[in-house]
Parts: structure tokens; C-alpha cells; sequence
């Protein structure tokens, strides 16, 4: 006979760690939660699933970080949407090795970044899980009449990102060829991969300013999210290779392990910024409500026809077909198994 | 280099498999979904994530069971707190070998569930996972003023359960030993085990008709639902063994494996079951509540004063303290890895 024991005590631990909900939720932290929300709301919902060697690598990433990361991803997708995020129910599968400090580190990373944007964490679930560790994070999350979708895109609109691209992907090269350690002054590249920043307060703003006529962000890459955007507006788009927003950083980086920032920048992922396109006559708007956070809005291309597809013009001026491609050096390791 | 593909046409066949969602949802069965509720609702939250090999093993279960009980588990959590559910997002962490057949026909199995219960999947999301399967559902239903919880028994309410109790442990423990194929005529406890009903209507009927003073649901054990139900409400509690429902299949599976059903109905857990308390004036309206669905309610015990503990009255007549233990056979296995 065999009886499992209940973990309460980790569950008290894990309760103490995310910390008090606020008035907003009658129960919770449990398994399940009890909530309530302003009269006639829309509702968005985003889940994200995190799993050990397809998503992470905790050979150079800390639990706070991955913690972090967890609930950045689901905070992205719920501002693509122009949502403002409320509630986040959370389910981990664990591992046998896992220890609890491990385990309370990883939701003082989420409870860090819940707090900066006014999210509930109301509850938490722990299952054991063979052999990788995953995350799983739902986010419950307030939306106006008004919502971006991908599917808005017109011909002549302007494509702009609200950040570098590439940064992402320049971390995970360098974390995986270098090791943590030697990257102990590239602060940026680094925190770019494990703690990217969600831009709730970016698409609030662009939301408020109108003029956004579609919205995507970089979870995939930068040319599989064009894809997705114009094959859902059926339209084409053009980018400019010369005006891709890429970092000093990353530019230092590719030169560290003979890489191509161009590449990282295409086809890297998970820079987790904002992709919009904007009617020409209303960039100015939404330029400066970006200005007003400090943040700048860099266009990179234009819409286009659908006929025309999707298309890169390289720096020596040659226009060539864009793939939609993604890195994806975990699912490889994976595979080689 | 090494590029994944998009799993566009797996995510289209998986569209097919959920349907149309109903009018309440604007978009949906993407990674988002976008959602209304009625002005002023009060939200329930659930998620429930089953992992191969931990919580089912695909030996004996099919594709199709695996999606009703993943929907089923949450189901029953909702039923729990009195909530009318409304919408499902799905995550799947999908092995490498899986076939889209077998993805569908999840789908599938938690489609028919989740019509009956006119829930809407409104959100699905598939990320690779190393070893094992994994299904995670997050359900958000409608509460009203009143809920359900635990903590609310008090001493002389009588303890009843909604239907029979340890089937599902005689399902798992004869699925394990004697396989799939030789319990051809042994419909009810293999039902129990792999697609258990969740007490939905039940709940609300219960919830209606007043009375109720606690509830729980049988996910974990008896004993351990128990405990439960006695701490948060700071009483005791008094089980009469001759009063457990357990049903004559159950009876009848126990000696074909030479196995106790007494050990089953009070450590076996996954009945899905209602546990409630109810203040004895009140048992007729209870009663009568669930017979108008053809449901029983099945009185096994009370509850005492917090210093009398947990105990059992056992069919001799002698009271034995009861501990709240499970069975879990498949966290054994993982632990023998």
C-alpha cells in the first residue's frame, strides 16, 4: 500500500509567497478562486504552458526567472489583445528532485512581476510530472469594447515594433554556447531572454490613442508573426531590413560567437514586443503616446498588397521572400533524444 | 539550422473537433479567447491539469475518456462551489509520437461533455512535451450570491454523499490487474473510473433547495475529503461504515482481485461524487431536490464536536480513529523510476 502524502505544508509555504489577494477576490489561492469583476466586462483569457527543455533550461536560468517568465508570456498575449490583466490560476507539474525553495523562488518571481501590473495570483495547483517541470499560467484579464486583433491590416498601413528585436535571441545563443557566467556584462541580452517585460502599459496607451489597426507581439519570430498578421488581414507586407530595431547588444553579441544578428532579428522569437500596424496619418499619435512611457515606436516596413506577399528589402537594396521561420533549438534537443 | 513547423493543420483539425463556439463568444479556439458574462457576475475559477503516467495511463484508456475526464475533474470542481460553468481553455503538452487522430478524438471526448453541460471550449493551446502527455483545463463559471464551501459544517449536520463511493478505485485497481479486455461485462466500475460524471445539476439542485451547510466533491479520497471538510470547519466528524453506498459491481469487482471495498470507498478517491453536510431539519428538501433528477442521497455519517476527531463506526460496532490516506499506484510507479 502506497499513500501519497498531501504536501500541505508546501502549499502553505507556496500561499505565503503569493501573498494576499486583494479585495477583489472572495477565495482563493486555492484550487479554485472566487472572483468578480466591473458590470458587463469582456472578458480575455490567455493561457501559456511552459515545459522544461522544450521552453527553458534551468541549467542558466533561476527559478525566480522562470517564474518571471511564466506569467510575462500570458501578460504579452493579454496585451496584444489591449486587455488590462486581473487574475492569474496557475498550475505547476513538478518534478520529484524539485525542492520547496525552489518551488517558492518560482512564485516570488511571478508574485514580483503580478504586483508591478496589479494581477491576483488566485490560484495555484501543484501535480507531479514525470520528468520535465512545467508551468502552466491562465490570465483572466478586463477588456474594453474596443480590442486589437491580427486581422485588421490595410494596404498603405505602416508596420512598427515597440522595441529592439533580436535581444531575445541573441541571450539564448550566447546562454547556450557561452554559459551564464561569461556574460556577466551583458546585462541586456541576458535579461532580454529570461525576464522579457510584458507591454500591458504600451498597448493601453496605443489602445487609447486609436490608430492601431492591428496588433501581434514577438513570441513567435518576427517573420512568422508578418505571416500571421497578413495572412488573417489578407494582405502583403514589405520590410526594411535597414530599419529592423536591433540593439548595440546584440550587434556585440553575434560578433562574440560569429552569428547573425539579421537572422536573430527574423526568425530569433520571443522578444515578447509589440508588432503594430498603423494608418500613416496616425503614427504621430500613437508615437507620442508611447513618448509619454518612454518608449519609442520604430516602423520597420509597410503593408502591402496580398499578391505582392511577404517580402524582405535587404540592406544592399535587393527585395527577397520572407519565410516565416522560427528558430527552435530546444525542440531539436528534444528530438535528438 | 532547425525550424518548427507551425502545426497550422493540426490546429485547423482541432478547430473542427471543438466546433463552434456559442454567440457568448467573440473569438475563440485560438490561444485568446474573448468572452462576456452577465452584468455583475461573480466568477469560479478551476484548473485541473492530469499528466501521464501520474494521474491515467494509456494502456487502458482511450483518447476520447482522456478528454471527458479532463473536463469532467474541473467540472466537478466547479460543482463543488454551486458554479454554472460557462467556458473551457485547454493546454495539451503532446508527446512526440502522439497522432493528430488521437488529439481529435480528445477533442472530441471533451466536446460531448462539455455540450451537455453547455460549456463553451473557447481557447486551445498545444506545446510539445518531453515524455508525457499532459491536459490542462481552466474552467470559468458563473457563481451567484450563495456558494458552496467547505468550511461552513457544523456539529449534528448529518454528512451525506450523492452516489456510490470506491467504484472508481474497483475501476483502477481491476483496469491495472486484469487489463481492459477482461472486465468486458463490467461497464460500471470501468465508467467510474474512466469517465466519471460531474454533479453539476446535482450541485445546483442542491444549492436551490437550501440546506447545504458544507460541500465537497470525491477527487481525493473519502477519508482525506473528510478531513477536509473537518478542519476547515473546525468540527469532527462520525462515518458509519454500514452506511457507506457502495455498490454491489464494486462488491463483486473486490473479490474477483481479492481486494477490500471498505479500503476502496474510504481511500480509493476519483468518485466525483458530492460529499455535503446538511442540517438534519433539512435532509427531506435536500432529498427531495436531488430526487426530481433521479438522484439519491446517501446519509453515511455526522458531524461531531472538533475534540472527538475523525473516526469511523465499523460494521462490528467498534469506533476506530480514520486517517485521511489515499492509494495512488501511479505515484508509486513514478517513484520506482
Amino acid at each position: 500500500m502506497d499513500y501519497e502524502s498531501d504536501g500541505s505544508a508546501r502549499i502553505r509555504k507556496i500561499r505565503e509567497a503569493v501573498g494576499r489577494p486583494s479585495r477583489r477576490v472572495f477565495a482563493g489561492v486555492g484550487e479554485e478562486a472566487i472572483i468578480t469583476l466591473p458590470p458587463a466586462t469582456r472578458l480575455i483569457a490567455t493561457a501559456e504552458t511552459l515545459v522544461e527543455g522544450v521552453h527553458f533550461d534551468l541549467t542558466y536560468m533561476t527559478a525566480r526567472e522562470l517564474g518571471h517568465k511564466a506569467l510575462a508570456i500570458p501578460l504579452s498575449r493579454q496585451a496584444t489583445q489591449g486587455a488590462q490583466p486581473l487574475y492569474a490560476m496557475v498550475s505547476l507539474g513538478l518534478t520529484q528532485g524539485l525542492s520547496d525553495p525552489f518551488v517558492i523562488e518560482l512564485f516570488r518571481g511571478m508574485r514580483e512581476l503580478a504586483k508591478r501590473f496589479r494581477v491576483d495570483i488566485v490560484s495555484t495547483q501543484t501535480v507531479p510530472s514525470p520528468t520535465a517541470l512545467m508551468v502552466n499560467v491562465t490570465l483572466i484579464g478586463q477588456g474594453s469594447k474596443r480590442s486589437f486583433t491580427r486581422s485588421g491590416a490595410r494596404e498603405g498601413d505602416l508596420i512598427a515594433l515597440t522595441g529592439h528585436v533580436g535581444t531575445s535571441a541573441a541571450g539564448l545563443n550566447c546562454l547556450k554556447k557561452l554559459g551564464r557566467d561569461a556574460l556577466y556584462d551583458q546585462e541586456e541580452i541576458v535579461k532580454a531572454h529570461l525576464s522579457p517585460e510584458p507591454r500591458i502599459k504600451e498597448s493601453l496607451a496605443l489602445l487609447k490613442s486609436g490608430g492601431v489597426t492591428a496588433m501581434g507581439h514577438l513570441s513567435d519570430s518576427l517573420s512568422k508573426e508578418i505571416y500571421e498578421v497578413a495572412e488573417r488581414s489578407e494582405v502583403g507586407a514589405l520590410l526594411e531590413e535597414s530599419a529592423l530595431p536591433i540593439s548595440p547588444a546584440t550587434v556585440q553579441a553575434a560578433r562574440l560567437i560569429d552569428a547573425s544578428p539579421r537572422a536573430w532579428a527574423l526568425y530569433g522569437g520571443e522578444d515578447y514586443e509589440l508588432l503594430v500596424t498603423v494608418a500613416p496619418h496616425r503614427l504621430a499619435e500613437a508615437r507620442s503616446a508611447l513618448k509619454r512611457l518612454g518608449k519609442p515606436l520604430h516602423v520597420i516596413g509597410r503593408i502591402t498588397g496580398k499578391r505582392e506577399g511577404i517580402r524582405l528589402r535587404a540592406s544592399d537594396g535587393e527585395t527577397l521572400p520572407l519565410s516565416p521561420r522560427q528558430w527552435s533549438h530546444f525542440v531539436r534537443r528534444l528530438k535528438k533524444r
